[in-house]
């Protein structure tokens, strides 16, 4: 008999009078005084457990049947047959009842099942998806995960794969991590006394990636439209619900665009993966809804309809400035908004996602294309009701002269290491624009989860890395 | 006037008489003695160059189109036209041409249209990917990864993003990359004298990641089917055209699920993936067949249609023992095959994909199940004709007995380690089984390029690490 996941039972796959055997683990199991015994069975497929209805005249009832506990693993085979309970529409009477793992010492099982805080799930990171929320999360990731590919590859976007490790020193090394096979203890030494990185594996000092932009620049200088989707890293010592030091990066640059451009595919990508969240795994936002966030469904519903916001950074000031309400940080021309700022404007001011576009040249990047006003860039944020910024991008500067000057004002920068980056501007060079989404805040936005620590499977922060 | 791509003009999506402009890079410039010039043009969207023709009258003729050389980026108006020429349906007879970016002395342009050598193109990895081969190597590429990511996820599997920081000391530091924050010229130490880690980033030594598989076992023990998809690394110092010490990582993981199980999910697997790039990627595929790798097609359609063989590894040594060939490394029971013995097995002896079973334990690792042998493993190896060993799998030991014996049997290895891996064996452990498909070596076996160096975008192997 083909082993059926739940998904397939509960929806209705399997004709009534079907037979069938499920395997996956107890969340529940509550016995009848008439001497049936009722096991809630789930196995990652879907949000909803199914009702396993076992009879006492099963050979391993007594011994076995009435023994389990949650989280032991069971392979039980039976008629499919329509649930007199609420909430599903079909259960499964048991005719066997097999036995795969038990759990060691029920009392002292780590999921067991009764509330846990969120902290302590994040302390068994390892047994953490066997809960509601952590298997929801983790459907829900995976739904959004394969909806970000299918936009793009819809869109005749190619994925790249951009290096993870890297020599190039392009964006400045202050918050990256090493990466090394020197042997720690007998460092090998320069005549001058300082570590002699030639003898490290690479040649040279490499880090891990911050953002594959720059090298994503390279192939959409050939292939006009490509987009990265891979891991990237921060060594900053930050304990925040925002922040992790290795996160997922979605980063589409496009050939022949600009910053309005760059603003259209942010809007589109955003609703195509909302609505697709939306339809392919109500069963988890209902629970998210429910449980963990008020108003979820509401809100995606919203965002996939709305229209964004397009407002240039001068206006949005002008709003802040005059709105009337007290901020912890002062605002002028000229400021990074901070996220009281952005949340002010996508919360109260507009009610809706809000794109600012055209910030100072000051606080952003100097790979962003000047303005003819020479004093902001062709940069851009999106901020979404709930969360704040979520995607950060630009279009790039794609004239050497303008280019080389940006280069030369930053400090500690040799134009040398910018010679490949340059080669884009002296053959060919087109307008080009690209974004930054990090996956786990998408992901955090879409559940309601307060922490991205709780939306990747097992989370980097300062001092841990176990697993 | 909206920007076309050259896919949807070749293809037809325009009727003739229509006008589009078209946006790319020039791959070459011919002049007719009539006055015409015809641009070959490329975007990346598909293999084939779009030729638009130039008249004698338009106002920058003289100055600037006469001018275009390779790597110009141009954007051209015109009319659609069927075209008298051979190879292609459509054409365009250019009203403007736009030039956006020159090319600086195009007599050192790195990438002039003539033949490169392979390993000069790899020294311009930045500018490679305009080159034909690149191109399509990388829309071949991208078209696998997603055809992955699709066959997973219309199976029911949730994508994981395993840790790629790792803590974890399960399978032996020894070929790691180690991840660090310590100031490398002023180490901290410890009262004994020896570097002092609790200092460093995550409190403890970290490396990255050699395989998601553990983890992802945390995954599939709650969720019952997941994979992975995500970069893997490996410090060794090997320079051959099979081994990058950056590479990406395809790992499933099946709860209730034994050897077949896995073997059958391989051979599904590839199948699907083979038949998505033959009806994708025709035009790349023609490309490789006729100047990469002849019967290139030919190799994939038989792979897509062919029974892969099953055979158990004493049977294989048996063939390899009795077949009369002299082999460099000598073959007896016990031995880790070499790459002569797979591929004689795969192509010559069954001319067919062939999966071998049930290696000797002392031969791979410890994580894999015993069999009733109490000597071989329940371990695999698929073998493809023509380039060897492709996928490499499991059954996992889920007996917590059998699992601490093997760990005991490893020198070096302190079972604290596994504290979380042995918790999966002692709450509701679950057969379950899996494997890892290196994703470099499926490109370079499907474009039939010769080294996984040239289907990576920025490789990254001893002493290069650039860009």
């Amino acid at each position: 008999m083909a082993h059926a996941s739940l998904v397939e039972v509960l929806k209705g796959k399997f004709s009534v009078g079907s037979e069938v055997v499920v395997k996956g683990w107890v969340r529940t199991r509550r016995d009848s005084k008439a001497g049936i015994s009722f096991i809630a069975l789930h196995d990652g497929s879907c949000f909803d457990t199914l009702q396993a209805v076992v009879p006492n005249n099963l050979d391993n009832y007594e011994n076995e049947v009435l023994k389990l506990t949650t989280g032991c693993s069971v392979a039980i085979t039976g008629e499919v047959v329509e649930s007199p309970a609420k909430g599903q529409d079909f259960e499964l009477n048991a005719t066997a009842v097999e036995v795969m793992g038990w759990v060691e010492d029920p009392d002292t099982y780590p999921m067991a099942a009764k509330r846990h805080t969120i902290e302590y799930l994040r302390e068994h990171a390892h047994l953490r998806p066997r809960t509601n929320v952590m298997g929801a999360v983790t459907r829900v990731r995976s739904c959004l995960s394969q909806a970000i590919h299918r936009f793009f590859h819809e869109q005749g976007y190619n994925w790249i794969a951009t290096p993870i490790i890297t020599a190039s020193d392009c964006e400045g090394a202050g918050e990256m991590f090493r990466v090394s096979t020197l042997d720690m203890e007998n460092l090998p030494r320069t005549d001058k006394g300082t570590v002699d990185y030639d003898k490290d594996f690479f040649g040279k000092e490499a880090f891990l990636t911050v953002s594959g932009q720059l090298n994503a620049e390279t192939y959409a200088c050939a292939m006009s439209k490509v987009y990265t989707f891979g891991p990237t890293f921060r060594a900053e010592n930050s304990n925040t619900s925002r922040h992790l030091a290795e996160f997922w990066m979605v980063e589409p640059e496009v050939a022949f665009a600009d910053l309005d451009d760059a603003a259209k595919l942010a809007e589109d990508m955003l609703k195509y993966v909302f609505k697709a969240v939306l339809a392919e795994r109500a069963d988890d936002l209902a629970f998210f809804d429910q449980r963990i966030s008020k108003g979820t469904i509401e809100r995606l519903q919203k965002l996939a309809d709305a229209d964004f916001v397009q407002i240039d950074y001068t206006d949005a000031i002008e709003i802040l400035e005059k709105c009337g309400k007290k901020f912890e940080y002062p605002v002028s021309w000229g400021i990074d908004m901070s996220s009281e700022h952005e949340r002010y404007l996508a919360e109260e001011h507009f009610d809706a996602p809000v794109i600012v576009k055209n910030y100072p040249k000051d606080i952003k990047a100097f790979y962003m294309r000047l303005n003819d006003d020479g004093k902001t860039v062709a940069a851009m944020d999106v901020l979404a009701p709930g969360i704040g910024e979520i995607i950060g991008g630009a279009q790039r500067e794609e004239r050497l002269d303008v280019l080389d000057a940006r280069i030369a004002e930053m400090e500690d920068q040799d134009p040398a290491d910018y010679s490949w980056y340059r080669d884009l501007r002296r053959y060919g060079t087109v307008p080009h624009a690209g974004f930054g989404l990090g996956f786990e805040r998408l992901v955090a936005y879409v559940t309601g989860m307060g922490n991205v620590r709780d939306v990747i499977a097992f989370p980097r922060s300062p001092r841990n890395a176990e697993y």
